[in-house]
């Protein structure tokens, strides 16, 4: 049903990262944009108004999830890194069966649309299970199917089971095209790099995202850096670049690797909330945009997070990148708002979501400003508010999100499925595995 | 009237960080804690019992603050530091009021109450309007009167000022000693020797806090470095440390720096969150703690954070302080707990507060677990529980705070004043210097 929304401010996130004072956002029947600009020069439009009190912007984009582990969140406390994965989380992800994980991706889900987020990039495995989750809660996810070879996983069965989920149900799928199914590779030093080369070609033969872990810390990959450099350099020697990749992390990253993923357009998962749990170490944000590299904003899983809370990531990104560049300027308010909408779309090559722009999907989230974080509302120059919204006020001020402009939260509360069952069911799981 | 608040979790900060399960906190009718303990082992207590559901642990302290500036939030935007001072925060400080400082406090008093924040430690001017406030909205606070020598300021009409005031009124007033009196000296480098010293001297005579700024940035002091070596050589030599001395910032220390700073017992408030707004660089976290300096936390100016979230930096605090040691242990979940609340205590040489312990006054702060941060409620490990309430819960499940044993917060909304007259008068503010 066509809708029109309209806001003292609304954010569209253009690359100018533009406020419109006054704005509408038209929604046509299908849900997709049809305008959005000032209330004044707007077409007549014939749909119902909702007057929205705020600011209206687009869903944000969580570029690397694997949001089923909101099960596990805080398991094994503040253990050292290796005994941490060893000793609680490696064997409680292991106890997970595939309802599990669907009880933990329907948490995550409201989690996030709570946070604003509206499209979430999930590597994790069983997709079909996920795909309930996201299409029960109401979200937007590309669905990166978890391929790792270890005993008792076999990744060509993996790969040939994604292969043919894609052929069965196209590439998207769901109400508003909710659903894309992905290749989710773990990483270089988990998976054959015969593995890597064939996961690449059966994605780009179905024009699929390959969604992959890359230099996340300098533990992990010294094999894969003895033979051929770095990651990046090896993706690129084993054919996998070129076609549609979006690389998380990205933390250990040398000139050339930026210059590979720059030449090739890989997009990136800037993760720095996780980076800094696990101590792994400050992304080169400041370089990698330099360099033209697509970057978008990951919260990893809510285990190293701890939360899917993206504009707290958004501005964390933005500290982060001050202190490691020991510049004040080097990433804005409008800059980190830009990573968590438009950036994200961009890094996981869809140009369909991430800006309020005729022809995308009205994923639109309604921040209310009637809260400490605004001391004056929307009536302050545009600069104090974008820095009231990103610095101050967080996914606290979150009212309603829409999601291919259907109203999926409504006041804080999901308009989709009964958040107490939600919660009941991933309690269980967690009071488990605890 | 005495009071017994019990609660399925609750954390004293004791320096173990322990965790009692089904707790009581016993509060006289001046509003101390005489007990605090399981409930199964407590005395008998003849007190109204309120039934708390959540996680109950000590108001947490806020070592460094203006709290007056939430009406300048945002304002700037984000400009270059030193354009951001001149352009927008100075000329805006300087047509502030005391009727309006005093709204900014307010209004700063219910946002920490709302945080948990039940003291603060403010260096701003106008105390007298500063102490009205804070009694009215029944938080406590330190009121570090600012003194600085520049035109139009005098430094020792303003010391005069501050001794007639502790001489009157004593150091520390008002219901449950909410006010303290204390020298906020700006810094070393926007006052004369002299005034440091005499300052220091007048502390001393009277027991009270001195409150500083110290090597925050490296362009500050570059005039006292040089005649001293550093700002705490400076502080040494002239004769600053040795009674109470509370430094905000400490971020460019010497290794001598922090011997000095440990040897005269010297409190650091550590603003994780303004020094990476502002860039200027991460504090020595792991190796103040380690020399045994007192270490607490601190917001700094909402106009430089943007928050008065000190959950949010506790949380920071511990990420940053892993990323520069390269040590996802560096600082647990319970030492980024113990650093806001016992921490601040201790920084600020308070040992009445920060802590349920017997003798202390009961600020007391009740968290809801019923959010999605706590996937299990309380029903988890003890470590798991810190991890939830650090990691992933924050400001947004404060629920209810008690000050020296009254009820100030109830429910998210302040229990002593009108919100809706605290904002607007905070508002007018806001949009006059926009
Ligand atoms: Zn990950
Ligand atoms: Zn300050």
């Amino acid at each position: 049903m066509a809708l029109r929304l309209r806001a003292p401010a609304v954010l569209p996130c253009d690359p100018a990262c533009t406020v419109i004072r006054d704005g509408v956002i038209d929604v046509d029947d299908a849900g997709r944009i049809v305008h959005c600009g000032p209330f004044a020069d707007a077409p007549p439009f014939d749909a119902p108004v909702r007057e929205c009190t705020g600011i209206l912007l687009p869903g944000l984009v969580n570029a690397h999830a694997h949001s089923p582990m909101t099960v596990l969140r805080g398991l094994g406390g503040d253990l050292p890194l290796m005994r941490w994965l060893h000793e609680a989380i490696w064997p409680a992800e292991a106890r997970l069966s595939d309802v599990d994980i669907a009880a933990g991706m329907r948490l995550g889900a409201v989690e996030m649309l709570r946070a604003g987020v509206t499209t979430s990039v999930e590597m994790y495995f069983h997709p079909e299970r996920l795909a309930e989750a996201v299409l029960e809660v109401g979200t937007r996810a590309v669905l990166a199917s978890a391929l790792i070879d270890a005993p008792g996983w076999d990744w060509r069965r993996m790969l040939a089971e994604i292969n043919s989920w894609i052929d069965a149900d196209g590439l998207r799928s769901g109400p508003g095209e909710r659903i894309e199914l992905a290749y989710g590779p773990h990483s270089a030093y988990t998976l054959p790099p015969e593995a890597l080369t064939r996961v690449a070609e059966a994605a780009r033969e179905r024009g699929a995202l390959v969604h992959t872990h890359v230099a996340e810390s300098l533990g992990e990959d010294t094999a894969q850096r003895a033979e051929y450099g770095s990651v990046p350099l090896m993706l690129e020697r084993l054919g996998v670049l070129g076609g549609r990749v979006l690389a998380a992390h990205a933390v250990q990253m040398s000139d050339e690797d930026i210059a590979v993923f720059a030449r090739h357009g890989v997009g990136v998962a800037h993760c720095p909330a996780s980076n800094a749990k696990l101590a792994s170490g400050i992304a080169r944000l400041a370089d990698l945009r330099r360099s033209g590299v697509h970057i978008g904003l990951g919260t990893d899983g809510p285990a190293s997070n701890d939360a899917l809370d993206l504009l707290a990531d958004a501005r964390l990104a933005a500290m982060l990148a001050r202190l490691s560049t020991q510049d004040s300027t080097a990433l804005t308010a409008s800059g980190a708002l830009l990573l968590a909408t438009r950036g994200g779309a961009e890094a996981a090559s869809r140009e369909d979501i991430g800006a309020l722009e005729p022809g995308r999907w009205a994923d639109v989230v309604h921040v209310d400003v009637d809260d400490l974080a605004f001391p004056a509302g929307v009536d302050v120059p545009d600069d104090q508010l974008l820095a009231n919204l990103v610095w101050s006020a967080g996914s606290r001020t979150v009212r309603d999100v829409w999601v291919a402009g259907e109203q999926v939260l409504s006041d804080g509360e999901p308009s989709t499925v009964d958040i107490a069952k939600v919660r009941a069911e991933a309690r269980a799981v967690t009071r488990r595995l605890a």
